[in-house]
């Protein structure tokens, strides 16, 4: 009889988030009239800009006419929104990056999940302690992490961030081959600083590893210290793939716009002594494995490069940095010592007890959803993230149930 | 150093639509007046229905306001489409498959791609020969293939379809665990009627086996006696997988969506005697690695369930299947032997020389783009792949084009 992918034995059954969904379910069944306001999974909460909006309706009318009808697209990504991306993402920061080193997809988290297919299954993986789930998920479904010994992988090799290193991870013991980075991150809320990112990119090319950079909340950095891309450190384009998203800098969750970048001169060994390209591999496995994003969508997400688009955009951002500000000030009136949240729209809350009981006290006493920080990894418990993308009004009577919640003296 | 996924080194460097796209690109740089008709690549013509299109606006604007917004969706799609897909695709036809066993994503390229991840490496693979590539190359870079020796991977069981089995397949000497059918078949263009399907079916029960049925053209569908699904065949429940796509239904190319049924019922080995259910595993797998297909295309592609919508879908159809018929005719009055083309958008034409030779000829002498059924396996040495899906116009031409050709007797 055929056999499983022994990887799904070794998940647990449940994904993070998943788990959060059903305790909600749970809670609302209880409670029917009580409304949940959701402090949790990373869902942004604002419509669409107008920009978006209106370039969404020109492309349907396209779609809907013979003249105007695009079937398949070219595998990367239409030119007219990788040109945009090259122009506005990178030649403006002066960083040399050319249009065919930009694949247009669905999700960063797709991305992020299928990039490490291009590595050989032997790859030793480093990640941050916390992380974001699909990082390690992904390659566990892959044969690279090995067992599950005391909540870690055999074979991952951690690089744990707290308020004692700063959230600036170390380098490790062991050397890895796959090193995911995400800055600003998701769940701390921290950002690298130039420096502390070019001594990651320096160790990587004297190691001969590769950095997965993931870079989705880019849209939200406020500190000039801290770099928008990888590429702004010198000798990232022959070490480092940099993932980027439309989900958070544009509210495009519900869209799905993404876009990944494999410099050209980005090389690793063929397992012969010699060497090959990834850029060419990954389009190889574009081509066969995905068929493009929605020609309407990649039409969306040019959009937010217009003038006005930029514009509506960059409001949106700074109506949910509004709330990251709000929520820290709750949370600190509360007793509680906050991280994050500067250059990010991630709160990291030391909780002072089991992240799960916090996350249930949250719940229960304040129908309020937080992501536990031990779900994002060993080094996350006794802290919850917290996420600024709410509306103004669900973020302002969160804080007055915070309010409330600081009588009860349950936290 | 990182060593890349050896699977990249085996595969050759070209995706077989991507050479084609070369060679008429080079062809156009020498030919700039000539208009260029593609018979070759599979993506359709027509504009978006009506429907589709009114659908589309309507979610855009709900999107584009405060309490229409939709962020993340359901990991498997939502209600409103997964529930029309059970309704009109299975149990108007009869089936039981519950929306719970739908799951809507970006493509069925992407989904035949992925569901390989769901099974053991070691796993033995067939296909047929012809073959759509994409179901070896994923194999290829899942390290379940073996090397290439003469045109074939080591350890791929191949199943030929040719003439003189009425490109029906027949069972093979070493027993597959994994094996993908395509019915109405890419590139063929034949079909599998209810009596060979279930031989399959009770094969597979049999071996422990499951079927991964691609059911992408479904809606060519002419002849009463093939089946719409294998879930019309008695115990498929148990041992089949199936793929449908909105891309040739209802020229979802550009658009991007599809579905995978996974049953409830579906078990395979867990490796250690035991049994475990596909269907939480696939769950898991999309709530690992990809993020939901957009909310307004989910909508359209709800819209083609709609009274209009059938309607408009249908005659879109039927155009195609006109084209269809018109080719066929005059393949065969050029001499040439046309086998498919009535249960699909697919044309198998014997070329009566080597299929690149054949392609070269269509290509500089009548400016025609065929794919070199070469291209699709041994088998399909000394075949061509014509498809149905230009306009009227370009195929009234193609047509015109292909009696001048006669005259030259190039072929």
């Amino acid at each position: 009889m055929i056999n499983i992918n022994s990887g799904f034995l070794e998940l647990e059954a449940n994904y993070l988030f998943a788990d959060i969904e059903r305790k909600v379910a749970e809670y609302r069944d209880r409670n029917p009239d009580r409304k949940v306001i959701s402090l949790g999974i990373g869902d942004v909460t604002r419509p669409l800009a107008p920009a978006v909006v209106e370039a969404l309706h020109r492309a349907v009318d396209e779609m809907g006419s013979a003249a105007g009808f695009h079937g398949y697209g070219p595998y990367g990504g239409y030119d007219f929104l990788r040109d945009a991306i090259v122009e506005y993402d990178y030649r403006a920061r002066g960083m040399d990056i050319g249009p065919d080193e930009i694949f247009v997809s669905d999700g960063a988290k797709s991305d992020v999940a299928n990039f490490q297919e291009l590595f050989s299954v032997e790859s030793i993986v480093a990640v941050t302690d916390p992380v974001y789930p699909v990082y390690v998920d992904s390659n566990v479904l892959a044969g690279r992490a090995g067992h599950k010994v005391d909540g870690r992988w055999s074979r991952i090799v951690y690089l744990p961030c707290t308020p004692a290193n700063n959230f600036v991870p170390s380098f490790p013991e062991k050397r890895p081959d796959m090193i995911y980075i995400c800055s600003p991150n998701n769940p701390t809320g921290s950002a690298l600083r130039k420096a502390d990112l070019q001594a990651w990119v320096d160790y990587a090319r004297a190691e001969g590893s590769v950095i997965l950079y993931d870079s989705a909340y880019e849209a939200f950095i406020r500190d000039p210290e801290v770099p928008h891309s990888i590429y702004e450190c010198e000798g990232a384009r022959d070490v480092a793939v940099e993932f980027r998203s439309f989900s958070k800098t544009a509210g495009f969750t519900g869209l799905r716009c993404a876009y990944v970048v494999v410099p050209k001169t980005l090389k690793i060994g063929d397992g012969k002594g010699g060497k090959i390209a990834l850029n060419p591999c990954w389009y190889r496995r574009q081509c066969t494995k995905y068929n493009g994003c929605p020609y309407i969508v990649q039409r969306a997400a040019a959009a937010t490069y217009t003038e006005n688009g930029r514009r509506e955009v960059r409001d949106i951002i700074r109506g949910y940095q509004d709330n990251a500000d709000l929520l820290a000030s709750a949370m600190r009136n509360l007793g509680l010592e906050v991280f994050g949240g500067v250059n990010a729209p991630y709160l990291w809350v030391k909780t002072g007890m089991d992240s799960w009981k916090f996350f249930d006290i949250m719940l229960e006493q304040a129908a309020l959803v937080c992501t536990p920080g031990v779900g994002f990894g060993k080094s996350g418990e006794g802290f919850a993230r917290l996420t600024a993308f709410g509306s103004p009004e669900d973020t302002q009577e969160a804080i007055r149930r915070m309010g409330e919640l600081a009588k009860t003296r349950a936290l």
